[in-house]
């Protein structure tokens, strides 16, 4: 294929993807507003919505720079707000310019940006989730800015952007861990510090059902999150590759409805239920776990990875609950346990590399070194910036607040005014 | 144009088309929850979610070899798994595999199995409006699996396998009849089987209207529909062949427009309201009637044939009241009664072969035949599925159970909890 | 790049740049009922859906021929229900026929009055909103006709159809004018002709605020709209243009992000709270006012275009409640206001001609000039239209109809039957 045609048709990919990328948002919001309270609606919907915003400043003023721009092995140091020499799109070699670790792909640099804006806002919605219906509005816009500007580039930096890990053959091909990982540790250490929502773990310790509003809302969110990963993980080919892309999109397919049905049948036999929750959850799971390895697994492999992050997903949850975190919609347990396992997942299936395919044990261990390396850094560095906020901005809405729903508290509208809603919403169902 | 690039070209297109189509499931599910009362929310979010992933593994199993794999003229027999020889991506002849049935589109067999993959399940999912708010969760998901895995693969292999039907120039373009009516006599089938829903017929016979709890839902459900169906109808030509998608999205769009206006304006005539669930079905209707004819019609054949539709439909929802048949959503109004009504359209309308148009008779009574053997296939297996779990699993819900809502007696959570619901919900208006 | 292949590719992306579009009606639909009373949901959606039906037909008939047929400076008089010469798809200069306005774009005419007519609807659409709670079904159903086969394709062809307003310069690449203060100027129109709602204005003339009842289906609406922007002006490119689809997708973005960002800055300084509807509208506002620039300026120039844009609409909207104009969504502050600002934006930022830019006055004063003419052609026709309705058909509901609501009166449902709502609903909450 001539050039001129090539870069038209990654352009033309690169770019639908990323509009399916930007629609995942969408897909977060209502998830994360329907399995929450409806007195804390509108400010979950602000925050979600809000986030993609507040990432697209930081992400070019910053973020890409440091993620893609020419640097040294920790970190990009070139071309803030997307100036600099650039002579996109080059196809084959032809790249000279300031985001060199981005030669690869033949399209426009605002076709890169686009995209790679797209993948740094999901990992800032990723945490919205796991601080929910606690967090001060102001603080959690703080955070996320922080993370997009500064904690996510750098993990990119050393796997996308030409950094020391992608040095080792640590192989992330649509972000398990770079995208979700990342936003996962970042809710984790959130809601660690944050504590537990008032009502969620009784005196004696056991953990309460804190059912969500709308399971129609977190439905359609799931909905809308599975057709966006069409786009994060087959539009990471960054071009229209078309082996790629339809392996890619089958495998999506295939491992999230096994990681359904999985989740589906261990609710069942460990919760007495096919509980609705665990069933979209379980989707989630399987998508976040294939995400690493869509490129390199067969179906089949698809399919056990689905299976695994599935059961994974209901374990993880009932994990959480018994270790006293408060993750209102398991984000954790679906993009840090299952960024993790997807990660992993790679060391034992990838067709050429992987332990089950003949390729030993070192790219899992390279794998699992990976992984550990993301922790090394968001873990502290999150940690930090939540503690920074919680002296300086303040983390937590007051206990008056809270008990009263966030929307009046900081947005001062109610989400369905003129439908009566039972009070006190219920908040303390014990868990069956 | 190169070999090359025509596979690039006709892999992003059926890609971008499966998503869409993907993304019908979607606007089912809100369709089908938004027709039906909150108590039972939760079961027809959780039906219409995981019927994806249960027809995702009755289809790779099985369900993909029987409809396109190589075999005789009754059904496919080769390429279980997707295993088997396969050249794809592979144009103009050079294709040799166990899928020779699928020769004509030169993308890679992943991009087949996932566009193919997406219709499949629509199958499944239009029967889960029919059956909704009294089937058992657990009976739904076998029949569905059974209907991906065997049922509707043979139908397809009958028309777009090579099979018999197709060697007398059976012309059905993107499914009126392969999908919607297998879909819709599944559903009508199920529909008896189970009975009506209490409090929906009275004593006298006469049908109680029960209305659904969210308009807004299935409002939103029926334009994700109409999105979807763009790719329905425009990718099924597997081929980014620029005439064919255009023409087709366009007819595509004002048979629905088409359907949606003469609803209306039936509804309002019959029933003396701009009734929105009219509204809303008759769109569907015009869309349904339009996927057999899409590829071949004008567009003023187009406005004709949807018009048709859209009065069709309300009266066959007035029918189905009338015989006793409960269908909560209109599914077979819907998708039996116009997918017959589409496939039969292309008799009568086709450039070149349809009655009007200067064909003679010839096509219409394919067309006609084509239907009734379909008819043929579908009513009595499906019968014997559903009296098969009948008498095994058990179809139906307790009385009890459906009184309360399926929401707490098969999954044990509520919908939307935190709202107060007007107890007994609505079951009996009488209809206007 | 041959012209096949090119033909193939611009069809693809314009054939999925008008799914996009399409998809903004949803949008719409979500966001106008989320912010207006549960009462009148059901009429509300109603509305949206119906008047793409409605545009589909007047476009088809009338309006493609006048905005895009052969004619004279002011109309096109050519090619009504689509029929006259046309050999589309031809490139470079092989064109001929009766829609020559369209001789740049080498895609098949199906695809041009696909895309098209999802243009001409969103104009339709943006009307509903400010009209919205007290017009009749009917009348809202005929203005709809009307202006999409007679007003919108008037102004449509002084720009967009080679008439006299592309002579002078006048520079709208997606229609912030052509479209989005079109449906703005006719919605001021009818907002002004109906009169406010009740309650929305006490007696000493103080606007109250009347919350909507849905803030979730209201974000939603909005994610759905941002995604459909870019189809919407990236897709204006009518052709597989890699360079600016990339930089008008990044300038979209980047604009709604800063319209978002500024209004909530705004809205937190004015009106003390980070109020979720200015989050909204901010977004859009953003949207509309890069939509005229969004092929000609710079990343940057999009942030300062969004950000004035993010700003301006919350003053609009107290500015429009301070005068006594009742617009229940703000579609006049979001759309004919940003209309304007984005279509003189053109003027100011432009690469080439823009003040800011080096290009002098002249574009400015073009652009200004533009803004003027459409709202003399529009302003008077549109209140002609409304006026007209009023005085045969009658504009608006009966005062006891809009005190139960408009889904009983004009419809005989509900929206959410088996919610218990809280009556009288909340109409008169005086502004913070």
């Amino acid at each position: 294929m001539d050039p001129e045609s090539k870069i038209v048709l990654d352009t033309l990919w690169v770019i639908l993807a990323a509009c399916l990328v930007f629609f995942m948002n969408a897909g977060f919001g209502m998830l994360e507003t329907g399995f929450c309270r409806a007195k804390n609606a509108v400010n979950i919907l602000a925050k979600n919505f809000i986030v993609f915003s507040v990432s697209a400043m930081a992400f070019w003023a910053m973020g890409f720079a440091m993620m893609f721009g020419n640097g040294n092995a920790l970190v990009g140091l070139s071309g803030w707000f997307l100036l600099g020499p650039d002579n996109s799109p080059a196809t084959e070699g032809a790249y000279s310019g300031v985001f060199a670790s981005l030669d690869w792909t033949g399209v426009p640099l605002a076709a890169k940006f686009f995209f790679q804006l797209a993948f740094a806002a999901t990992a800032a919605t990723i945490v919205s989730g796991a601080v929910a219906e606690r967090i001060k509005f102001v603080s959690f816009i703080a955070f996320s800015f922080i993370l997009v500007a500064l904690v996510y580039p750098i993990g990119g930096h050393w796997t996308w952007g030409g950094g020391w890990l992608s040095e080792f053959g640590f192989a992330d091909f649509a972000g398990s861990t770079v995208v979700h990982s990342v936003g996962g540790w970042a809710a984790l250490t959130g809601a660690v510090v944050l504590g537990a929502r008032a009502g969620k773990f009784r005196a004696d310790g056991k953990a309460q059902a804190i059912p969500g509003h709308n399971l129609s809302l977190a439905t359609l969110g799931t909905f809308i999150l599975w057709l966006g990963w069409f786009g994060f993980n087959a539009g990471s080919t960054m071009a229209a590759d078309p082996e790629a892309i339809a392996t890619i999109s089958a495998n999506t397919f295939m491992a999230a409805a096994a990681g359904c049905l999985m989740a589906t049948i261990t609710a069942w036999l460990v919760i007495g239920k096919p509980d609705l929750s665990m069933i979209l959850n379980g989707t989630l799971a399987g998508l976040v776990a294939i995400t690493a390895p869509c490129d390199s697994v067969s179906i089949a492999s698809s399919v056990l990875i689905g299976t695994v992050a599935g059961s994974l997903v209901v374990f993880a949850v009932l994990f959480f609950d018994w270790v006293r975190v408060d993750d209102p919609v398991g984000a954790i347990s679906v993009h840090l346990v299952n960024g993790i396992w997807g990660t992993a997942a790679v060391g034992l299936f990838a067709a050429e590399t992987g332990l089950f395919f003949g390729g030993g044990f070192r790219q899992l261990l390279v794998q699992l070194f990976g992984i550990a390396a993301f922790g090394a850094l968001v873990v502290p560095a999150s940690t930090a910036v939540w503690l920074g906020l919680k002296y300086t901005l303040g983390l937590r809405v007051s206990p008056e607040e809270e008990e009263e729903g966030l929307d009046l508290g900081e947005h001062g509208i109610e989400a369905y005014p003129g439908f009566t809603q039972a009070r006190p919403q219920p908040e303390a169902l014990e868990i069956a």
